[in-house]
């Protein structure tokens, strides 16, 4: 898959994530409005919809199509932004921009902005229940709903971020970082990637390989998260450069070093392509969303 | 049912979630540990254990067993805990005692009490997602987290918490009162009664009768419990009578006074009752749990 046609993949699949986020999203005007309006102001900011495009890409894989998992890849997206809206509280990582715009407690206030984050995370249940109307054996619904509260709960994001917390202004070890990325990033990547295969019904080696594909390009996503933090400018980022450092965040550019850092997401997306191998032909953007992923600027 | 049949009724049924609860959370050494101290502090904290009992009544009032409604019957209770620790945050009712504890935020700090509420959440639905694998039809997991997620989402409980923050030292007609204690209290309460009435497999006209029980059950739940607040003592109440006039929330006491909010919660009982006659003897205890409802002390 060729750059040009990687383009228009993202853009067609984007298109199509974020149509589906504007159906399955209340109206502003809807009551109780406020956290209506505090749901779609931060789901809709923009971003790349990362997981949703992979939970697409897992289930064309293995030869499913998008409209058949487009709900759960809203899911996917839903809990990631439940996650960045309460990670951006002022009794978490307190920041006041994401994704270039005021984060969702500065506009709404702070109870708004944890009830909005508690509404899109339950929101995201209720749409992969919805999705199990369009497979064809319901008994997948169950191994869904499992995959995903793993993935976001304290075994998963949830523990991620509690361990970051922990770990702020100390020095901590690599194995207590790789914990944290593993945790608070991996962990959803592997799930979009699994519940986009597990939906279209693929087989469970397929799903195994998928998973572990996830696993390691969600931790090469982090390394390159903090490699761009390192290096970015505001303008690419939408968020300030050298954030990480200033909340005395570990990275792995600062343990490690940039160069290292690079060399380890770059091994890591060739050990992605490897996984994905054996699944032939239909895995192909999957393997070019990994370039990306190494090579995205923001 | 007599009260002393009702009290062993509570008594052995609340034995059987409370060993559940302890099975199904996370043990304090396991990490990260901190969250799940914190898990455990809030749901294990005692309390009446009212939506999981509601859970095996509405089985029961079916013909289904305790048994097979456990996992449902614990996610529950999981989703009622995570909204108190995220209601008693200083973002939003600022209280720093439940239950005659400190409130999880007192105890663990903010950022780690979100976290709690958001990983009780999430559990809660892959409970459900287990719970599948007790029942009949794999289909009826749909309807169940579907169920779930409006009861506990902006349609729901988050809908009545937003309106109730934003009626704070605000005058509120009795109608925005009833939109309060509806979605803040009943959803949850009635939902409660159908997941168990359609996880033991009810017919659609009895899980219906018995969710318009549950919504009555619920609106009377809540007035007596703002009839409590006016006149209950610390000793009985585990938290200090007459918070919610300090807070300026309104009551039915404040809006009706209370005699008429007594009758109101007196005509709902009545009306629960005569809704689960249709149902014949099995719904018995759900009606000897409306006249608790009614006459309890805390």
């Amino acid at each position: 898959m060729s750059s040009v046609d990687l383009a228009a993949y993202l853009k067609d699949r984007r298109t199509l994530v974020d149509e589906a986020l504007e159906r399955v999203l209340p109206a502003e005007d809807v009551l109780p409005a406020t956290v209506h309006r505090a749901m779609r102001y931060s789901v809709l900011a923009g971003g790349k919809r990362l997981r949703p495009i992979l939970v697409i890409a897992g289930a064309e894989a293995v030869g499913g199509a998008a409209r058949e998992v487009l709900p759960a890849a809203c899911a996917l997206e839903l809990i990631h932004t439940y996650s960045l809206i309460h990670d951006d509280l002022p009794a978490m990582d307190d920041d006041d921009y994401r994704r270039g715009r005021l984060t969702s407690h500065k506009v709404f206030g702070e109870a708004v902005a944890i009830l909005a984050g508690d509404a899109l995370l339950t929101l995201a249940f209720k749409l992969v229940a919805e999705n199990a109307a369009l497979v064809r054996d319901p008994r997948v619904l169950r191994d869904v709903v499992a995959e995903l509260a793993d993935a976001a709960g304290t075994f998963g994001m949830v523990g991620g971020q509690v361990v970051d917390i922990e770990s702020e202004g100390k020095t901590i070890t690599p194995a207590t970082l790789e914990y944290i990325h593993l945790h608070k990033t991996a962990a959803l990547i592997r799930a979009a990637l699994r519940v986009g295969a597990l939906l279209a019904g693929g087989a469970p080696p397929a799903v195994e390989a998928i998973g572990d594909a996830g696993r390691d390009l969600g931790l090469a996503f982090q390394i390159v998260d903090d490699i761009l933090d390192v290096e970015g400018s505001l303008e690419e980022l939408g968020k300030t450069a050298g954030s990480d450092a200033r909340k005395q965040k570990a990275t792995y550019p600062a343990l490690h070093g940039v160069p290292a850092s690079r060399r380890e997401a770059q091994r890591l997306v060739a050990r992605v392509k490897e996984r994905l191998a054996a699944l032939g032909p239909r895995a192909t953007p999957l393997g070019a969303l990994a370039d990306y992923v190494l090579e995205r600027k923001n």
